[in-house]
């Protein structure tokens, strides 16, 4: 069973959550926005279905609301923020300020956070370059739930990595994946079907294969893109091993399985080597390499061109990185957002909670 | 059949066919060690075995001998490089050293070339920032090899990616990968022993899916990382396109299906967008986030639990990105490098062409 909610709604109803516990005004609308960019976009699971999550991390005092969010160190072209454990939501669209303004004046800038909490989409940052004629990057760690090749442990988050870049007359191109397999809420999706899973997404516990959507409530781990050796999940875990440094290891936030878990249930990990969560952001300006309507054209030409390569018998096209979220945003702004029951039971509670009308 | 000779042979060979081409002492030093590096870390596939290629590639007057490389853009952060039809070998390091200089001044240095030509491995270009203590970043665009998801046309390179991060005690963490699910070397190999692919590593001319190793000789398709939809090949097409647009879009070099083909036999693209082939590079100065010390002494707890991870049944330890290449280094500094026969044939109709003993 599904409600259906306008944009409009739960962007409010967000908004007023954030509020109540404590956020100002300007980080609740920041938090409420970049949450709820993730259901426009069809990535349902880190949209308003987190929000009573991120406020049980509050109340398990996890999360600050009145972060003061800030720079601690700083070059002409990079920077380190430290969130202040602030909601991911808002340190995460601050820092990415900070580096389109030292884009601005240097070419590019590349901010490092420690002191955070998850972010929400990584695609939703990385965008805000795009019309500063800029590209941008944004990446985080997670908490471990993926088991790098030849392991049985979990050592990394499902780390992914946002890269948007502008073009002219086509849509801006914006890549946003996990560095697994398949991320979480493909997952979940199956399991409320009860459905298997393909090969390559998760492992048993001792390591071995399975197709059981259920298989981390068992103790086994997410797989990293590859899935296994043989079909490069080397690559994959080297991917994730990259998001996790330069997230982690590079701003002093956790890193590998120190890092915080989203769940407010779990336990911290012990002897966690730094701050909170890591992520790390970049903007490029388009001009600090050539002019930017030089490399809109070509752009375009790059955008068309793999938008009418010859298809496999059955297939419409080739889909270009964004294209679907941004039909998928288009659709849900005009006909609103469906929510599944066990969420919208969830946003009752808050409202009852809060005293918020949904 | 193989044969066996040592590295100092083997690079001074090199070099003295690079200078018999018109490179240099200087260039020809550069071209020599950079390709040689490529068999000391074990990637048989783009060492000295493609010497003869690249005197081809001269032979047929696409590459330069002399090329006068120049930035011919910058700001304080970046530059666009012109290689000037050079041989990538030594275009590459010429533009890692602006990353790496513009790094020193700002915090970090990004750089994206045109006009190019095949660089070797990735990975000998990102290690050059080790020692100024900075994360080294390497990638090229490279001709259409591989089918995006859902495409029967090849529209991109192998495009590797290549981050080298330093660390303190431990050895440095080194990935190199290309953005396929399995490198055209490992096609070779199978090819080689008659064998068949696992599922995931290449398609047919219609899109079907192939266990034939010779597969490309027959029309067919190299496969993006996670091989097909269901297992993530839209993330390794992503992946791909991001090395693509940096390499080639950002510096105005060709992209997509217009890259030069590495066999000088291939006639060019038509209509190509851009000059030659395309990099990009990137350097980062740890200290222009936090003190080196401190981030090297979070990189060795990384790497050490990572390598102490418990194992799947069967394996020895989760493997570090880099590790066996530095194995494989000292194994081939020791004892010698092998070399198939067909190398050694072309190398000797290099040695009797140019009057340069091997």
């Amino acid at each position: 069973m599904e409600q259906n909610f306008s944009y409009d709604t739960l962007y409010n109803f967000s908004r007023s959550v954030f509020e109540k516990i404590g956020c100002t005004e300007k980080d609740a609308e920041t938090a409420a926005k970049v949450l709820l960019s993730a259901d426009l976009r069809g990535v349902d699971s880190h949209g308003v279905a987190r929000l009573s999550g991120y406020v049980r991390l509050w109340e398990a005092k996890r999360v600050n609301a009145t972060p003061i969010i800030r720079i601690i160190h700083e070059t002409p072209s990079t920077a380190v923020v430290d969130g202040d454990s602030g909601l991911g939501l808002v340190v995460a669209p601050f820092a990415m300020q900070v580096a389109i303004d030292k884009a601005k004046n240097v070419g590019t800038g590349w901010v490092s956070v420690q002191n955070s909490n998850h972010f929400g989409i990584a695609g939703i940052h990385a965008m805000m370059a795009l019309e500063h004629d800029m590209i941008g990057i944004a990446m985080t760690n997670a908490s471990a739930l993926v088991a790098p090749t030849f392991s049985i442990e979990k050592m990394l988050g499902t780390n992914p990595i946002a890269v948007a870049i502008p073009a002219g007359k086509e849509q801006p191109f914006v890549a946003d994946f996990a560095t697994t397999t398949a991320a979480n809420g493909k997952l979940e999706i199956l399991q409320r079907k009860n459905k298997p899973t393909p090969a390559g997404w998760v492992q048993k516990k001792d390591g071995s294969p399975s197709n059981n959507a259920s298989e981390l409530k068992e103790g086994g781990a997410l797989l990293p893109l590859g899935g296994d050796k043989e079909h490069g999940s080397h690559k994959g875990y080297m991917l994730g091993s990259i998001v996790d440094i330069f997230s982690g290891v590079l701003s002093g936030a956790n890193y590998g399985p120190w890092v915080p878990p989203f769940p407010a249930y779990i336990p911290m990990p012990e002897n966690m080597p730094g701050k909170g969560i890591g992520h790390f952001f970049g903007a490029m300006r388009i001009d600090a390499f050539r002019t930017a309507s030089d490399f809109k054209d070509n752009m375009d030409q790059w955008i068309h061109r793999f938008k009418t390569a010859k298809t496999v018998q059955g297939e419409e096209a080739v889909i270009i990185p964004g294209e679907p979220e941004i039909a998928m945003e288009a659709d849900r702004r005009a006909h609103g957002i469906n929510l599944l029951q066990p969420v919208v039971d969830d946003l009752n509670v808050l409202s009852e909670k809060f005293g918020v009308i949904l």
